[in-house]
């Protein structure tokens, strides 16, 4: 018997869509004060750092070495129980996440998949569970704001269901 | 009598040269990890986030509306008592940054100027001393990761001496 395919769609991520999964980070316009003098305008706290009680925020650059070609079938999840991760694209690239809600497991249904807009950050809320990064361009930096910690804080869950993601 | 007339000329930012200031943020070939099956290299925890015991960390945009031009005549320069305050380019951005060490106040004499490479961010440490940032063309963005709090944060010192920041 043939197995069910599940095609995941990106749409394009916005901080409605977003918000059972975390923030989205990007200048949004009306929503800003001044700074030095009003030579900047200065869009403040755009997420939720949650390091937990124990944890320290650490701040990485991860660099795409292998570039990701679409469509992609994904092979699993993974989720930070002590705390939220965040990606700020460093050359304006956009890439495509997937997502399921917090939450001990998570069924196919749940999954939603986003594009981002150039430029646009996004910050994982503490226990969504999300597909591991992927780079679309070898070369692209995103910062990465996450946990510090002696403790484990990553769990995966393999998808044995055939889930592909297709931007077509 | 004429004013004697400090001018400072910008050396490129390195963490050498850095280290009693704060933290530089970049991608230093040879020092990385693989991460997502090495389809990334990962740069781990390049700065000190420094909130102190009451603050949240705050992750913010500053879009620069007015570029300044250079050579400019710094007026003060200020310091965050209760936290560290990091800025990362996000259009691959050079900028020019002018600092003194940690302490209650500066001699002319202790300033020191940067330029940065495209791309490298800085993170200065709880006290530094630092002109206001600067941005060299409209709509150039910053992520900003400092300290969210209720108590007052920002010491500014004017600056009577006559100091010049001239890359030339």
């Amino acid at each position: 018997m043939a197995e069910a395919t599940t095609t995941l769609r990106p749409l394009p991520l916005t901080s409605e869509r977003f918000a059972p999964f975390g923030d989205v980070i990007d200048a949004v316009p009306g929503r800003s004060g001044a700074m030095n003098e009003a030579r900047f305008e200065r869009h403040d706290d755009l997420c939720d750092i949650d390091v937990g009680d124990n944890g320290r925020v650490a701040v990485s650059i991860a660099r795409c070495r292998t570039p990701t070609i679409l469509p992609l079938r994904i092979d699993k999840l993974e989720r930070h129980p002590l705390g939220s991760q965040a990606f700020v694209p460093l050359h304006r690239q956009s890439v495509v996440i997937v997502v399921a809600p917090p939450g001990e497991s998570f069924d196919v249904d749940d999954l939603r998949a986003f594009v981002t807009a150039p430029g646009q950050g996004f910050n994982y809320r503490r226990g969504t569970w999300h597909m591991p990064l992927i780079g679309l361009a070898a070369g692209d930096d995103f910062l990465v704001i996450d946990r510090s910690g002696t403790e484990s804080n990553c769990e995966e869950r393999m998808l044995d269901e055939i889930v592909m993601l297709d931007p077509a």
